[in-house]
């Protein structure tokens, strides 16, 4: 696969969408978002989704010129509405007006309605950390998954994560949807034509399935069974119910549903560390506790005891050195609409020889 | 299994919890709690376990007449030292505390530290939910898993739950351990001297086991793998690096340290729905998300798709009418007590005749 720098990608991004009518200082987020994902390893909520956010600005389905308009004001609470603009530049900005009330109260909490997709929570978890506070995020999103017992698809693969700063040079990152697999990954066996692996998901009769195609229109399990259910709602709740957004399945699809609008709801809660402990003893007290993690005896055949967010952020290292690798599907895509919006981008020249 | 009124055994519980120095009204809460749990069907976090909370009492290892200190006040965040007093009352205490800073600014967060192991999640769950809040509150506990990759205890089974109110006459709740089973239900297999499913624990030498007492010995394995891993991780450091309490394999154990007192560390966040939403709105939200779900098309096999909360509260609606389910151990136990501290009870009198 090709590798290419950071900044040739985040550019090529940012004036595609540019091009679509996101305004400049927008677009350089929504960029920044994507290839952070890459960047991370996440290419499943990276470039490779570009295509389809463009399709659907152009289908008139995400206002490229959205406002954040601030619905409810309450204390340390903001409630949002994205007013259908793309997912990753509203979230950001309105976690750029928690932060202030994070510091002032120690805690804030915001819910956005009339989003997107928003992208990996990983990029706004890694923003919050290196401000040394504390992220609780979730969102919803298209139906995938149904409720323990049933077969309809309902909740999304409904994400959680939450970061917190450390003195490592990595924050520890928890990110994870509450399906046994990220939905990305059945999208990116079914773009391969590659089988998945039994116990990910059901198909729309409610048997199981190994068929990519077959999975996507019928549901991902819940990890964990009843656990992963129960955390599912709580995303809903938090992120759907008290966001003001679409909730379950009446979430759009931004692959299926290129008719409407996705409706997304998100939910953020902040932490300032100061506000609980001294920053300081905070950060010794993090540290002697990834120390000792990471110096458990280890289970035969195991190298090393990872901690959450550290293979992220060493795959990041490694991708900021080396390139970020961009499949040829997504260069293609990239290309088709670099030459539909006559933007002039030499792929070959930019591309890493490492 | 004998059935007893709820208000017996509350009084009964109260009346040995006082007879070990525990004031008065102290005494009325942590029986509240402890009969709360076997009320929803949890007996593993109740009264089964007075026994042990009167011998630590004894032993000096929980302090019963322990004030609760705010230690730090900023803005809409607690920061408690629960003075190694009994964690139902402080918790209990903390949260009413909390309440307050959750009306006024939306948002209030709270860590509670030098607590002991507290119950089960739901009795505090309950509680908020009942007063229009929602919950979300974490413990980390006593060392029983090991990070992905180890086989070292380090990790309680560090539980996570979240309440919402509902216009149904129940709360939804999320209540879950991080591990694949709570621990209590590996105790309560070796109390019955049963074998325990495989794929719960793995043994000292990280192999996996079916013994239940090799199992406490060893580890307990993550619930979903990795993703357990991270969460458990996210509990332990809200609950326990932020907190101020001990960490990890710090933690002392209720049963297996007799010797030095617990150190658990707690974590509340509480949400004031009107902050976010209009409340007659987010009940109609919130009814018709749970009326969506409960009409899912069903698996083959399946009655009826349940909402998270929804089994416990129907559990709790028999056991108010036709008693509680006390174990014959559980029984001995309390016997054993009453006549130690001289406390009179006729456990033959107030037994339910259904």
């Amino acid at each position: 696969m090709n590798r290419y720098p950071k900044e040739a990608l985040v550019s090529i991004v940012a004036q595609l969408a540019c091009g679509m009518g996101v305004p400049q200082e927008d677009a350089a987020l929504f960029a920044e978002a994507l290839v952070d994902a890459d960047l991370h390893g996440v290419p499943t909520h990276g470039v490779s989704r570009l295509n389809i956010y463009l399709k659907r600005i152009e289908a008139g389905l995400i206002e490229p010129k959205a406002e954040l308009a601030i619905e409810r004001r309450a204390g340390s609470v903001l409630a949002f509405d994205a007013g259908n603009g793309l997912g990753q530049v509203q979230a950001r900005r309105a976690l750029d007006l928690l932060i202030p009330l994070a510091r002032q109260n120690g805690v804030a909490a915001a819910t956005i309605r009339n989003s997107q997709h928003f992208g990996a929570l990983s990029w706004y978890a890694n923003y919050a950390a290196a401000q040394k506070l504390v992220l609780l995020a979730m969102t919803n999103g298209e139906p995938a998954m149904s409720p323990a017992g049933g077969y309809e698809a309902f909740f999304g693969t409904n994400p959680i994560a939450a970061s917190f700063p450390t003195g490592k040079g990595f924050p520890v990152k928890i990110d994870l949807s509450t399906s046994v697999v990220a939905r990305g990954n059945i999208i990116a066996a079914q773009k391969k034509n590659e089988p998945i692996p039994e116990g990910w998901a059901l198909d729309r009769e409610g048997k199981p399935t190994t068929d990519a195609t077959e999975a996507l229109l019928g549901t991902v399990l819940t990890m964990a069974g009843h656990k992963g259910y129960a955390l599912a709602m709580m995303v809903e709740l938090f992120s759907g119910v008290l966001s003001g957004a679409a909730i379950g399945a009446e979430v759009g699809s931004m692959y299926k549903n290129l008719d409407r609008k996705q409706d997304v709801g998100h939910f953020f809660c902040l932490f300032d560390v100061q506000a609980f402990f001294d920053y300081g003893e905070y950060l010794r007290r993090m540290d002697e506790t990834i120390d000792r993690i990471k110096a458990s005896k280890k289970r035969a055949g195991v190298d090393e005891i990872l901690v959450p967010g550290e293979r992220s952020a060493r795959t990041a290292a490694v991708n900021l050195t080396e390139g970020i690798p961009v499949s040829p599907e997504t260069l293609a895509e990239l290309e088709g609409w670099c030459s539909r919006l006559q933007v002039a981008f030499n792929f070959r020249e930019v591309v890493c020889r490492p």
